[in-house]
């Protein structure tokens, strides 16, 4: 693939220009492209780090929950999802939110990744999680606004609600993807 | 799984609060929850719409562009991806983009699927398309403020640069493994 001659753009200025916080935050970014060219208008948006869990039950099962998402405009499926609170490692925090929006604990855990939700804006990033032989340990209990129930979907089932467009988010579908679920079939 | 008892939550209103327009504008919504609670700081985010391309040469090569994406903070490796035109019709900014980022053409499109960013905000929506059969027409000539450089890759390359955190936007995760890339071979 040879040795690439792509040089990153230069951040000059960084402004903070709209704030809901801790949720949401603005910047508008001055920058100097490698032409030399600048730009004064591109923005940056803070939406903070989360994690995203593909758990298997022991019989191969997967945790998935229907649940109204504001961002969806209505009722879908998606898997655990959640903020990562300020200074909790993120696989701790995968851990938290599996156990408190499905009542489940799981032995085995791997990182599928980190990845950004915005190419242009960033919009935060999703750490991928896989955890296996996940087993029931107590009641959910999220504190989140959203009512939600667990579904405990084998692949075919998940893949035929992607087709249906139940499945409406990019996050849980990369998810799904690298923790080997076929998405497809 | 039977029939879902799940609510939908009522917008009551909303109030534009920033706007960089055309690229972003976020909201205020006032919303009642089905359980009668008020919400009135729940916000939504609209980046526009957007296609993002999985095409394949007639060789069975995958399209990826390396380039520098401000949302990623450095240089890296993505599919051919853009936003849709006030009118324009999702196939056709596909086609458009798969041309002027690439100088490729391709004759069998297919329609993977439309999904959100965020499921809190929305961030707004990613189109996924599959090319097949995709030929060189003619130059790159994109009008980013990004320099690009095409590469042809096996299937087994985008996989291994995936691992290696080259690949960091999960759109482009969700595409590839919705056109059947095995991203985690």
């Amino acid at each position: 693939m040879g040795v690439s001659q792509l040089q990153p753009w230069q951040l000059l200025e960084s402004t903070s220009v709209f704030q809901a916080l801790p949720w949401i935050q603005v910047f508008r970014h001055t920058l100097q492209l490698p032409d030399g060219r600048k730009v004064d208008d591109y923005h940056s948006i803070d939406l903070g780090i989360h994690v995203c869990i593909c758990a298997f039950t022991q019989e191969g099962r997967i945790l998935m929950l229907r649940h109204y998402r504001h961002g969806c405009g209505g009722v879908c499926l998606g898997l655990p999802a959640g903020a990562i609170h300020p200074g909790e490692p993120p696989l701790q925090a995968a851990q938290r939110e599996l156990l408190e929006e499905t009542g489940y604990a799981a032995p085995s855990w791997t990182l599928l990744g980190c990845f950004r939700e915005h190419g242009n804006y960033g919009c935060g990033d999703a750490h991928l999680f896989r955890a296996d032989g996940a087993v029931p340990v107590g009641e959910p209990d999220s504190g989140d606004l959203e009512e939600m129930e667990l579904e405990l979907m084998t692949a075919s089932e998940v893949a035929q609600a992607l087709r249906a467009g139940q499945i409406p988010l990019l996050g849980t579908v990369a998810a799904l993807a690298l923790a080997q679920v076929d998405i497809t079939g």
